[in-house]
């Protein structure tokens, strides 16, 4: 194949120009202008590469909306929600750009020589973070602005001082080819090398195998599924030099009802949890595909309410064919389980469009049965009853790790609810309080990662500044003259604003 | 097997009495107590977990000279050496008491709820950092004290909050076992459960093994061979939950002596090159086991002055039967190469002990031979000869990953240094000038890490306070209620101490 086509969500059918299919070639050439670029990006002052970020921001507001009718064409998601995802675009780049500025991501330390301590002298030591190299990155499908050409993964690592070299996702070539022309536009106004930014495109899985394989390539990021995010993971440890992957793949992200929350407002939870699972055709990472509760006062108000909300919801267009067909067979499978009792479906679906769809089982058939916890992308939701707290902790206990986990209390569940909290942070990324895990503020205390399969590699996240260290790694500088220090590692370089710890002591 | 014996160094022979074989068993009986321990040790608060670290390295130096001697007898290095190893193991885990009591390895974030934000309200957002879980250490043969049983690895994931199952060396069975016991009356004295820290010896790669596959660890600390290295990270990889690995492998860290410095000094410099290659029979990860000079002024008097400082070595020592016969193959085989002169041996070495070796090749040979470059664990270099600074260029380019890179410069070389340092900093964890990389400083700007294979991950280091980020995964709370937030993140916890980022602005 040497081009596809843009596919219509709505339609399932092509529409608009072909997109050239990029091979190997493609690969090779856009990793080398990556790494050709890396060491004059990657020395770039924190004032320009701060410029750099809103400049792609400004850049991609300015499409206007070509972009915006695009995204919907392809994605099927509705204007207001990529509205708001172009400013969550452009907002992510610009806190980087303030998180630039401030320069903490450098983590500076400065041991300064003691020359007459005994037994024997310290030398001077010097440390800074300095970036990985050139990152791959796979956009996702369900966040075509967001998450995708210049989402988070591509701002954080433009950030750290990383050129990218993005896999375009094909669900979306038509929004992917606009975003990516808006990058190479800020690339060109700020006067930077070509290869800091890399844009490939095809339908095939053989192209992202040949990007995280190439040498030149020091880190991947992904948003996916888990059998993508697993895949990636592989090739890159069976590298001659294996690198990291920062993939972000599969949670049922589990709701905990407390029992007095239940019993006090069990109907108005039940309404406002559809909102969560339907929204977006439930095509979140951090959809709410598990809910669990005590039997008792309450949770038939709350099943009741949820069914008929749900059963008032819309069919919605989902992103893909392939995803709407998995969806179906998702939504299938959990239907002809003998142990699981299907509460509501949505209104009939048709086409590529999704029917949202809820689930009940006990916690027993749960705990004995793995598959129920296997994430279902879409608008589907399972409902765990439990026992008694022994049951919900079991349950809570036997998940695999999230991204999130929620607690729905009143004052009088907080004993509850921290029995349970010891085990929800071993499970989960982030733990919400008496809200939904949809909405995924991009802030500097927000982790959207969590332990294996929600993500790869635990000890980072990919939404929020604290992402930005993901593509750094420290290299410590012993002895060196003034004149051969890095600029941030002088002493007369005291006073830029970034923070430093000076021989243990953490000054600003 | 059942039981296994200490081995003399010096003999050998066996020495001593018997240990029992820790089993399967004892590994999932380990990991269970450590898996049990984890939430009541994560929870302590930092001055307890201060004070037992502190309480370890006293209950080491209380052992006295039993230590001493049987660390001697069973690694073959000299008194003043293991008592300074001694020191450095205490000065480590009372370098991190410090870490910990001043709280900045939580991260600690802070984003307000901005509840009259458009077109949303910001719900309240807290982020700290939070220990992965049970740690699986492997101790080091070339330093029984400082990189084993409690060195820097057992020392950074207890600081981290993380309990630490040791696999001890079968090097030095009495010493860890020493150590051990130590370790043990802290956990006992501090009040802490005895799963805190736990020890499985035996001379078997099975033992080791099951421990890095036993589901309960969390996380694995590794200083050893390439081979081993590897063989540990693909086991952790082919996990239901693969876990990260910290291998500190393999490094022959180069020394690159610049054509004014080797002009000035380049006798002096052959000396002190000697002293360097051969301490500690050049038992260290940081041995200098490859010099860079171009061909000039100088470099016949540096080559001159390393023959006869080595020729006049004495043979020592070396760690085990097994690293004497490896080293001794390395040197047959640097001996061997047809395109390698051998410049000068040691003094004849008998038994277990090594003869320090010198050689001589050119940039071309150098290049086209990737053997060359790998590393033979002892006293061993060989110096590459450059016709011009685009050899030396292409030398290091052609590296793989390295602890240390290092310069010998005068003032007069810095062109050619700033030059060569971009490249350096891709391919060392930590760069000197005009010292020796032997002589590692524990201290808050050391990096003793590397990209592959110097270690399995770059992202880090193995040595100095920067170590606990390896064993922390960040964990943020939304919304949840001041009496379900961790105590160091509630709002009466300003002013503990430990530095926040609230709403992006550092606060100490």
């Amino acid at each position: 194949m040497t081009e596809f086509r843009s596919i219509e969500a709505a339609t399932g059918q092509p529409h608009g120009p072909s997109f050239a299919v990029h091979g190997p070639d493609d690969v090779a050439a856009a990793c080398a202008a990556a790494s050709a670029a890396f060491d004059v990006y990657r020395t770039t002052d924190r004032e320009t590469r701060a410029a750099f970020l809103e400049r792609i921001a400004d850049e991609i507001v300015a499409i206007g909306d070509e972009l915006i009718e695009a995204a919907m064409r392809e994605s099927g998601l509705p204007r207001p929600r990529l509205e708001g995802e172009r400013g969550r675009t452009a907002g992510q780049l610009r806190l980087f750009a303030g998180v630039v500025r401030k320069g903490a991501w450098q983590q500076l330390r400065i041991d300064p020589a003691l020359p007459e301590r005994q037994p024997l002298p310290r030398p001077d030591i010097r440390l800074r973070m300095i970036p990985l190299g050139p990152v791959a990155v796979f956009g996702a499908s369900n966040f075509p602005l967001a998450f995708s050409t210049a989402g988070g993964d591509t701002a954080s690592a433009l950030a750290a001082g990383c050129p990218v070299v993005v896999k375009g996702h094909p669900a979306h070539p038509q929004t992917g080819a606009l975003v990516a022309d808006a990058i190479a536009r800020a690339v060109a106004a700020s006067g930077l090398p070509q290869g800091v930014f890399g844009h490939l495109v095809g339908p095939s899985n053989e192209l992202g195998a040949a990007l995280v394989q190439d040498p030149r390539i020091a880190a991947v990021g992904f948003t996916g599924s888990r059998a993508g995010g697993l895949a990636l993971s592989r090739l890159a440890q069976a590298r001659e030099v294996p690198i990291p992957v920062y993939a972000e793949m599969s949670s049922i992200n589990p709701v905990v009802l407390l029992p007095e929350a239940l019993a006090s407002r069990g109907a108005a939870l039940g309404t406002a949890f559809v909102g969560s699972l339907t929204m977006g055709a439930g095509q979140f990472c951090t959809n709410p595909g598990l809910v669990l509760a005590i039997e008792g006062a309450g949770l038939d108000e709350f099943i009741a309410n949820a069914v008929a909300a749900l059963e008032a919801a819309a069919p919605q267009t989902m992103l893909t064919t392939g995803i709407c067909k998995a969806y179906a067979e998702g939504v299938t499978a959990l239907e002809g389980n003998g142990k699981i009792e299907t509460l509501a479906k949505g209104l009939p679906a048709a086409g590529t469009q999704g029917a949202a769809a809820l689930f009940r089982t006990t916690a027993g058939a749960f705990l004995a049965d793995k598959a129920m916890g296997h994430e279902v992308f879409g608008a589907a939701s399972l409902v765990v009853v439990c026992k008694d707290e022994e049951e919900v902790l079991s349950v809570l206990k036997g998940l695999e790790g999230q991204l999130t986990a929620t607690l729905h209390l009143d004052a009088a569940d907080e004993a509850l609810a921290g029995r349970l909290l010891p085990t929800l942070e071993t499970k989960a990324g982030r733990i919400l309080a008496n809200g939904w895990p949809t909405g995924v503020e991009v802030c500097h205390a927000m982790v959207h990662g969590g332990p294996f399969p929600a993500t790869s590699d635990a000890r980072t996240t990919s939404v929020g500044s604290l992402a930005i260290d993901r593509f750094l790694r420290p290299v410590s500088y012993q002895n060196l003259a003034t004149g051969l220090l890095p600029a941030e590692l002088r002493d007369d370089a005291l006073g830029d604003g970034a923070p430093r710890l000076v021989d243990g002591v953490l000054t600003v």
